[in-house]
C-alpha cells in the first residue's frame, strides 16, 4: 500500500496500458489511424506506453504541449486548437522538426502563417458540426471552400483534411442518443468532404473522435482518423454517460480525511479545487457532485462507496455526503481515494502522479523547459 | 504594452499594493492584527509587499505553504485548514522554525499530535458558526471544553483561541445580508469565548475575516485578528458581491482571440479551464459566467466590456459571448484580458504572473523545493 500523508494523484498503470490497448485494438479492427489526444495525461512516461502500442501521430491542444511530446520524439503532431497566429514562432520551429498538423478555420490567417513561417504545414479545416464552439460552420460551402482555396496557394501548406470535435456527445445520457449525436456528426463530415471533393477539392481525409463515441460506437465508416484522449484515464463523468466502466478509471486523487461530522453523515478531506479542479457533472442518483470516493484496497483503491460523493468544494477542502453506515467507518487520519469529475482537468493540476509501486510519474508541469508559460 | 502570445497571468502590482495599503489601514484603525491569507496569491514576492506594510503574522492552508513561506522568512505562520495528523513530521520541522498555530476540531488528535510533535505550537479551535464545512458546532459546549481541557494537558500546546471562516458571506447579494451574517457569526465566536472564560479558560483570542466583510464592514468588536486573503487580488465574484470596484482588480488574464463568429456574437479565446479554472459565478445581469472580458490599455487593460462574458469554458477554448457593437471591433490575433470568476483558483493554475513592466513574479509552483507534492 502507498503511504499518502496528503494529496496525492495515483495512477493505475495496468490501467491506463488496458485503456490504451483496447482503443489501439479497436482503431486497428475499423482500419482508422489512432491519434490519441495527449492533453488529457499530459505525462511523457505516458506517452512511452502509446508508442509501446504502436501509436506513431499525437494531438496535442497547444504549441507548448506539442514542444514537450516533440522533445521526446513524437514525429507527427496535431494541435487540435483554432490556429493562434500570435504563436507563428513556435509554430515555426515545430514544423522544422517533427510533421505539424494544424487547425484553420479564417482564410486571412493563411496568408499571415505563409509570410511566418516557412517549413511545410498540414493544415486541417475546422468543422462546426453543431457544437457551436470553433470551427466553420458544416454547411457554409462558400467559406470551407475559400479556406481549400487559400490553402493551396502557398506551396508549404498540404491540406489535409477536415476535422471536428462532437462535444455534443457528452449531453447524450443514453446510447441511442449519442447514436444519433455521431451518427449526425459522420453524415455532415462526410457530406462536407463529398462536397469538397465534386468541388475540386478531392482526396481530404476526416478526423474525428471524442471519447464518449469512441469508447461505445463502431460507426466510423468514412473517418480516417481518431483523436480521443480522456479514454486513458476516463473519470466520473465518463462513468455517468457509460463510456467505462469503474475498472477502466485509472487515476484517483489519495486524500486524508480531516473532519468528521456524523450527525450530518459529512467528512471532510484534505482535497479541494486545487487537487481536482471545480469540475462537476449531474449524477442521476445524486445530485451535483465534485467527485466520487472508494477506499484504499491492496496498492490501490476499492470499488466506489454507495451514495457517497463530493458535494461542496472549496480551495482545499472537499465536502464528502455519505451513508450513516459509511460514516461510521470513516475517521480523521483516513485515506480516501476520489474520482475525478475530469480526469484531464485534474491531472492538469499536478507535476506528478505516483504509480501504485511508489514510483513518480512526472507530467509536463514537472518538465524544466519552464518556456511553457513564456516563450 | 506587454507583448504577449499565449495565455498570459497579469499582475498589476500597483493594485496589490493598494489592496494591501487599504486592508492593512483598516486593521490598523479597528485595532487588529492582520493575519492575511497567503493562499490567494501563493507568492513570495507578493508576500514581501505585506511586509512592507508592517504585517508580520500570515495565513496559509496547508503545511507545504507554511514551508514555502518560512523559507522566505515568516516566523509567524497559522495552517488555517483541519489539522492533518498524517503530516506530523512536516509540522514538527516547521514548529522547530517559526510560531506555528493549527486548527483543531477533534479532541482525540491532540493526544496523537502530542507523541510526534514536541516543538511548541498554538492550538486554535475550529469553530462552525453555521457554514458547516468543518469545525466544532459553535453551540457544541461540550465539544469545545472537551478541546480546551485537551490542548492544556500538553504543556508543548498553547490554547491560542477560536477560529472560524463564515464562508456564509459569499452567498450574501446585498450589504444588509451580508451585515447581518457578520453580525449573527461575531455574536456566535464572542459568546463562545465568553461562555469558556466563564468556564474556565479564560483570555482566548478570536480569529475571523472573510474578504467579503473584511471588505466592507467594521464590526469586528470582539475579534483579535483578521484573516481575508481573496482582497488581494479580488476578483469577479466580488465584485458581483459588492466586496470591491473594478480598478481593485489586480490580476488577469491575457488571452489571444482565435475564432470569431459574428453571426452568434461569439468568439473564441486561448483560454479554458487550465488557465483560468472552472469556477463559475452567477451574474446578476449575464447569468452564469466564467470570467469578465478587457480590452488592452496601456501596459495593463481597461474597463470591462459591457454585455460580453465567458459563457462557457473547456480544457482551452473559452467562448466568449458578447454584444453585437463588440464583436465587430474583435478578431482573430487580438489580445483580450479575463478578469477571473476566483482569482485563488486561477493564480493556482500558474508558476508565475507578468507584472505590467514584463518581469516575471514566481509563484509556489516555479519554486524548485518540489517536496511540495511529496515530501
Amino acid at each position: 500500500m502507498l503511504t499518502i500523508t496528503k494529496p496525492t494523484l495515483v495512477l493505475d498503470e495496468r490501467r491506463v496500458r488496458r485503456n490504451i490497448a483496447a482503443m489501439a485494438a479497436k482503431a486497428r479492427r475499423l482500419g482508422l489511424r489512432f491519434r490519441p489526444h495527449f492533453k488529457t495525461h499530459q505525462s511523457r512516461a505516458v506517452g512511452r506506453m502509446f508508442r509501446d502500442e504502436g501509436v506513431e501521430a499525437i494531438t496535442v491542444s497547444s504549441a507548448d504541449m506539442a514542444a514537450y511530446f516533440a522533445a521526446d520524439g513524437w514525429r507527427d503532431i496535431l494541435i487540435a486548437f483554432p490556429l493562434n497566429i500570435l504563436e507563428a514562432a513556435a509554430i515555426g520551429r515545430l514544423a522544422s522538426r517533427c510533421r505539424l498538423g494544424l487547425l484553420v478555420e479564417t482564410p486571412e490567417s493563411l496568408p499571415a502563417l505563409a509570410r511566418r513561417v516557412t517549413a511545410p504545414l498540414d493544415i486541417w479545416i475546422k468543422i462546426n458540426i453543431g457544437a457551436n464552439r470553433a470551427g466553420a460552420d458544416w454547411d457554409d460551402r462558400a467559406l470551407i471552400e475559400g479556406l481549400c482555396r487559400e490553402t493551396l496557394r502557398h506551396p508549404a501548406f498540404k491540406l489535409r483534411g477536415l476535422l471536428t470535435h462532437n462535444g455534443r456527445t457528452y449531453q447524450a445520457r443514453t446510447l441511442g442518443a449519442l447514436t444519433r449525436l455521431h451518427a449526425d456528426a459522420m453524415r455532415k463530415m462526410v457530406r462536407t468532404r463529398d462536397g469538397l471533393a465534386a468541388a475540386g477539392f478531392p482526396g481530404l481525409e476526416i478526423s474525428v473522435g471524442d471519447t464518449p463515441a469512441c469508447a461505445r460506437l463502431d460507426g466510423f465508416g468514412g473517418a480516417d482518423e481518431i483523436r480521443p484522449g480522456n479514454f486513458v484515464l476516463f473519470d466520473v463523468t465518463q462513468l455517468e454517460l457509460g463510456s467505462c466502466r469503474e475498472s477502466e478509471i485509472a487515476a484517483a486523487v489519495a486524500c486524508p480525511v480531516v473532519s468528521t461530522h456524523p450527525a450530518r453523515n459529512e467528512a471532510v478531506i484534505f482535497g479541494g479545487a486545487v487537487q481536482l479542479s471545480m469540475a462537476d457533472v449531474l449524477s442521476r442518483r445524486d445530485g451535483r457532485i465534485y467527485g466520487r470516493i472508494c477506499r484504499p484496497r491492496g496498492s490501490g483503491w476499492g470499488p466506489i462507496l454507495p451514495g457517497t460523493a463530493i458535494t461542496a468544494l472549496s480551495q482545499e477542502h472537499g465536502l464528502v455526503r455519505t451513508t450513516a453506515a459509511e460514516m461510521r467507518r470513516i475517521k480523521a487520519g483516513d485515506i480516501l481515494y476520489v474520482l475525478p469529475v475530469h480526469s484531464c482537468l485534474t491531472v492538469n493540476l499536478w507535476d506528478r502522479y505516483i504509480g501504485l509501486d511508489g514510483r513518480p510519474v512526472p507530467t509536463v508541469r514537472a518538465c524544466p523547459m519552464q518556456t511553457f508559460h513564456n516563450n
